[in-house]
């Protein structure tokens, strides 16, 4: 299913086959959190920008339109029309972040929805049943993201009663995917390592999810505030730890910098919210640096974002015309700067793709963020 | 230029030809107000739904980004991506509904900027010049839209004025045209008909711009207010005084019925906010009356909008996954509704003329009314 075609350095150019079709790696996951990519996008526009994977939300897909309403409807695929990969995250990080009044127990969590306050109650074995009624390609293990600044025995405790919650999971998978009403019964599981930035309990994790023989590994739990180089640095000592013949996914990551310096450590699948939300705020990525178009600068400026950017945006229309429909608040202006954003992060992957089988990717990233490295672009959001 | 290719009774079906190419009417002209249709539609969008003229406002225009700056970036057609025919309107219309503080003298309006309150002038020869700076393919004469409330001494002096208002608003134009640096040289004039629901005043207001020998002619300060039987019954007297072999606009009209009765009555060019801001509210046209995509009935309904509807919305996506990205507040959803009710709207126009054509207009009017019946429908908004 995985299988690995060229190693440059730890950069890892690897293809996924999946019942949805192929995922070359690295890959980056686009992100349609309530089953759309916000801005206006259609799946129909992600086929025309490089989309190979559509990410979409646990969570928010239970608690609306329903995860039950979904399956009635034939699955995520069917519903949304996206006949590629998509990948469900577990609905964990959301539970953590986004839910009021949560109370974690052994078993799962109770927390109150916040779209209507309903109590709702989620555990690893409720995970995976919304996530089978998906129907995605790819189901996430349902784990706890502890606090940024948890303490050490919070942080060991949490990360213990995750790898019993794998165990769960990975049960209820299997059980899931021998049901005949199954829609997607190929549903594959990957793993999430967690553990803060505490090197040694992230190891120790890192090992003993490695023994339970799951379909990728994903490292969460970064991004979430700590710098840049602790990132760097919790990546270098745990995805050795994880099995290299398995798809390795940084959860949640990042700025172009940070993909790259991922993608050298040995990650292969990725996922971020900012080139959506970038674009909604004028926000665009080109090769020279990071540009905001509400800047007074592009008024009478008519060429596209980026000259040379084979995006729909680019071949047709101006950066005088965006920075206009973004300050009339017209829609259009968003939807233009999220299409523009996503296409130039599916084509850097294209390029690390391209870079790493001409076992030139140290020479393309350093290259790559030269002409990026204005500072406003390593800031990220 | 314009030609009349067959009669039904009193509908017309013709031809205008222009320098942005032909013009097939009866025709509905796609509002795109500040240089975009509002629901994230791109002019590449519009390409795919039948979009035969897109209609952009003048003073809108004049406010954001400046009819100047769009002069310098090639007119409104290279600024937003569209070749095919364009029409602005005078900004008459919003300088009387949405700026502030008007005084309105012999020269023209002084107001307030309804963006960031500067004090405008405009007059006919600034609508004139502002209009020549946008290289629109059609502009439309600066005239006073009367309160619809209006006492009859009003609208006699206002009509007067916007004769008056006319005259000044040909002459400037034939000047501007002449111009070496002007971008459409070959840019056409409509004159605008008003006088209220006072049957005389429209009746010898029609005679006086007839003999005026502009490039077609405008019903206006319609739909304000009136009931839809003053509307049809001011049609019936006002067309007739109204130049056959000129095109004949009813401005910011209407309903689908609203449309077919004006056909009937002569009628070849329409606009309306309908279709876009209906669909933005998740209000969706069909010929089998209007649905609203909110309703709950929808959300295990796995059939597009409108069975048999060759719209990139109705071919691809459901009522149920639709009706879920309304819920979720996603952009996507209003999008979707928009061009499906474009392409309603701008397919019921190929059905009319295909029907005059035939000569079989009644009896399509007669057909297509009696489908849309449901009450809801004949509400308009
Ligand atoms: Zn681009
Ligand atoms: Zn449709």
């Amino acid at each position: 299913m995985y299988k690995i075609l060229t190693k440059d350095g730890r950069a890892k150019r690897a293809r996924l086959e999946t019942v949805h079709g192929v995922i070359e790696t690295p890959v980056f996951m686009n992100v349609g959190t309530a089953a759309a990519i916000k801005g206006a996008v259609a799946t129909s526009d992600l086929e025309q920008i490089g989309t190979q994977v559509e990410l979409s939300n646990t969570y928010h897909l239970h608690v609306r339109p329903g995860d039950e309403t979904v399956k009635k409807l034939g699955g995520l695929h069917k519903f949304m029309s996206w006949d590629k990969p998509i990948l469900t995250d577990s609905g964990g990080f959301q539970v953590f972040s986004l839910a009021g009044l949560r109370k974690i127990k052994e078993e799962g969590v109770y927390f109150n929805s916040h779209v209507d306050g309903r109590k709702i109650f989620m555990g690893p074995e409720e995970s995976m049943r919304i996530q089978s009624n998906l129907a995605s390609t790819i189901a996430m293990a349902f784990d706890e993201c502890a606090p940024a600044k948890a303490e050490r025995e919070y942080i060991q405790n949490s990360v213990e009663r995750t790898t019993r919650w794998l165990a769960r999971c990975k049960a209820e998978m299997e059980r899931l995917n021998g049901l005949p009403d199954t829609i997607n019964r190929h549903q594959l599981l990957f793993g999430i390592n967690q553990g803060g930035t505490l090197e040694d309990i992230r190891i120790r994790h890192a090992d003993i999810i490695s023994e339970m023989d799951l379909d990728g590994y994903a490292v969460g739990g970064l991004a979430v505030g700590e710098t840049h180089e602790e990132m760097y640095r919790i990546l270098d000592v745990t995805v050795p730890h994880l099995p290299e013949d398995k798809p390795t996914y940084l959860m949640g990551v990042g700025t172009p910098a940070n993909i790259l310096e991922a993608v050298e450590r040995g990650v292969d699948f990725f996922d971020c919210v900012y080139p959506t939300r970038n674009g909604r705020h004028g926000h665009v990525y080109t090769d020279h640096g990071k540009m905001n178009l509400f800047n007074a600068k592009y008024e009478l400026d008519d060429r596209p974002i980026e000259e040379g950017c084979g995006c729909p945006v680019c071949r047709r229309y101006s950066r005088a015309y965006i920075r206009h429909l973004l300050k009339a608040k017209e829609m259009l202006g968003m939807r233009f700067c999220v299409l523009h954003n996503l296409y130039f992060y599916n084509t850097m992957m294209k390029e690390i793709r391209e870079a790493i089988e001409e076992h030139r990717f140290a020479e393309y990233k350093k290259e790559k963020l030269g002409r990026m490295s204005r500072p406003e672009m390593e800031k990220g959001e």
